[in-house]
């Protein structure tokens, strides 16, 4: 009988959202009267923009009149051009070194097809799960947990040995905290004198409202020779159930071929054009639709409600005297638990005030002891979450 | 310095579609004047089918209103239960069997990782050429071609030796034939024998108008328990600007893992969850308008255009004494070339009769010698098309 890829066995069944919506549906079924303040999944919760509705709408009718066949894997040069004039060509990056996605997730997961089975990973601890789920899948042994620590401000420096490719989610997911610009310099000249690949996560980018935290890698010196940053519409622009992103892969990052070191776009083309055949038409002229000064505008709104509700969260639990960070340049707070395991606290959070959170440990090992709260609200969400959370001092002491 | 998976070099430069459109550009730049008919990429004609372009239109307007986030890795139920009802529960599945995708080529890549890096491989020859570059990205040296020729009417039988994974294109791309009952019930039997799963490519089924060629391989006694069927909306309903598809996995389709036979859906769903965030709910809509009356009405027509314009075409080869395969039951007509190399004769057609094709050398070796006409045409496109290999008799001698 035809085996199963023996990576598949390695990975840990219970994936935490999963498992987290399980728990959610089943004090559903047993509470059907107790409404539920969900600050679980870190999705949006405001409806799309009526700008990109109409970018969707017409691109729709576009299709009625004229053919719009197979797009290049790459994306199409309207979006990609828009991508340079809107951010990258301010950091010097062409159209060709911008690739359209159909989000971080898919893209990360695809573009570390491009190293060797052997190849030596660093991931943060916590963080978003699917890296080192796909390093697992892919059959990587050599992989490094970065631990994100109260001690070291959830940002821990580089490691002293070398490391192939190391991901790096700014702001990071759960804790979220950003990377400042001297902690940033410091792993792009760590990776140019170990000759390394960071892979950087900007989802939460928007996000950012730190001064001294980038918003993108690329205005640190030196990071177009070893970074490519993955980016997304998921989260700056409600495009969670869209399903559009770009990737930055400067022609100045280098992979070692046989035929001395080649720029990992080239590579990056090959991948994309043998396992995609590219986006939606409608889709790319949606993500259009929202970097026009309209949509730009619009979505700016959603970002600033979500800030608004986070910041909101963080200082209700404050103020409560509890031990939180994140917040600040990210939707995500990131919850010390004030008793328990994180899961007894998910647990004591569920049943006692009906709030739904994710436990840190369904990000790493370090993020045991942690919770996380997504700052995803709308202004009445928000309003209910602070109402459920307003128990915290009278029920958890 | 990191290294370039090895993988990579390992892939022939020169992927066939690109050389095509580059020999195009070419001749375009040279030749401005004259107008090429153009039977090379097998992409769709036609603008979208009105019902669908309305589909796409109320489902940005629901998400102007709505909440619609992140949706099911698998798809949204409203799209699996159609192609249920549509299709698939008359061979006994069920909604959770049918998992939605972003169309074959992302599906078919994506479903090879579930088995293991020794697994021996099957794959026709010629055929699309992306299975073959797949399964070399991910380092499989066990591959076995399986020769389609016109000994055996382009339909090989199963070879004697086991295999873990089998591609089956039905009808075949490029060579247009589609696999008659008795030849596929032969793979069944032969899969079921050595425990072996056949991965179904029918990206083509809408066109297959022979009664002894089942459109599905589930009308083969059998085939649930060896078969994946990989399906599109990208021929039968324009949607290769769009991106849907959907696969068939059977539950009683296994894999042996450590916990002995385990049904092969249970990965896929891992796999999906994983490295991908599902299909665009616009898109899901527009699949869904797809299948409604109004929707296959008006597909079915434009599928009857493609097949009418090929058959012309077809019939228009043959009066002028050529020998040529397929076209009954695909958009696809296999030329054996009357003189030279299939590259030879490609760059007579560009060059002197003005017409695009695809040699047939680049969907694998035995290709050569033949060469693939493209009969996705309107009314309109067909016309000129005729006029441009009118002359091939005159020419040709």
């Amino acid at each position: 009988m035809t085996h199963l890829n023996p990576q598949y066995e390695k990975l840990s069944q219970n994936y935490i959202f999963p498992l987290v919506q399980q728990k959610m549906a089943d004090f559903k079924r047993q509470s059907p009267d107790n409404p539920l303040a969900n600050m679980g999944i870190g999705d949006i919760q405001l409806p799309l923009a009526p700008s990109i509705v109409r970018g969707i709408e017409e691109a729709a009718r576009e299709m009625e009149k004229n053919l719009y066949g197979y797009g290049p894997a790459e994306g199409y040069s309207f979006l990609r051009e828009r991508l340079a004039v809107f951010e990258y060509s301010a950091y010097g990056f062409s159209t060709g070194e911008i690739f359209v996605s159909e989000g971080i997730n898919n893209a990360i997961a695809a573009f570390s097809e491009l190293f060797p089975l052997d190849a030596s990973v660093g991931i943060l601890d916590p963080t978003y799960p699917v890296y080192y789920a796909n390093n697992i899948l892919a059959g990587r042994e050599n992989i490094m947990l970065l631990p994100c620590t109260e001690e070291n401000g959830f940002c821990p420096s580089p490691p002293e040995n070398h490391l192939d490719i190391v991901y790096l989610t700014t702001p990071n997911n759960p804790t979220g905290i950003a990377f400042s610009k001297d902690a940033l310099q410091e792993w792009v000249d760590w990776a140019i004198e170990h000759q390394s690949i960071l892979l950087i996560d900007a989802a939460y980018k928007a996000f950012i409202t730190s001064e001294n935290c980038p918003k993108s890698i690329y205005e640190i010196p030196g990071a177009d020779r070893v970074a490519v940053e993955f980016c997304s519409f998921s989260k700056s622009a409600g495009f969670t159930g869209l399903r559009v992103g770009y990737t930055i892969v400067p022609k100045k990052v280098s992979l070692q071929t046989k035929n001395g070191p080649l720029p990992i776009g080239k590579y990056w083309q090959i991948q994309q054009d043998t396992k995609t055949n590219g986006v939606s038409y409608v889709m790319q002229k949606a993500a259009l639709a929202a970097l026009s000064d309209e949509g730009l505008r619009e979505t700016a709104e959603q970002v600033a409600t979500y800030q608004k509700s986070t910041k909101m969260i963080y200082n209700a639990l404050k103020a409560k005297g509890q031990i939180c960070y994140g917040g600040m340049d990210s939707p995500y707070i990131w919850w010390k638990v004030p008793f328990g395991s994180d899961w007894d606290f998910f647990d004591f959070l569920l049943n006692t005030l009906h709030v739904v959170a994710v436990p840190g440990a369904g990000f790493g090992r370090s993020g045991e002891g942690f919770i996380r709260l997504s700052g995803f609200q709308s202004e009445e969400s928000c309003k209910i979450a602070l109402e459920h959370l307003e128990k915290i001092e009278e029920t958890a002491r």
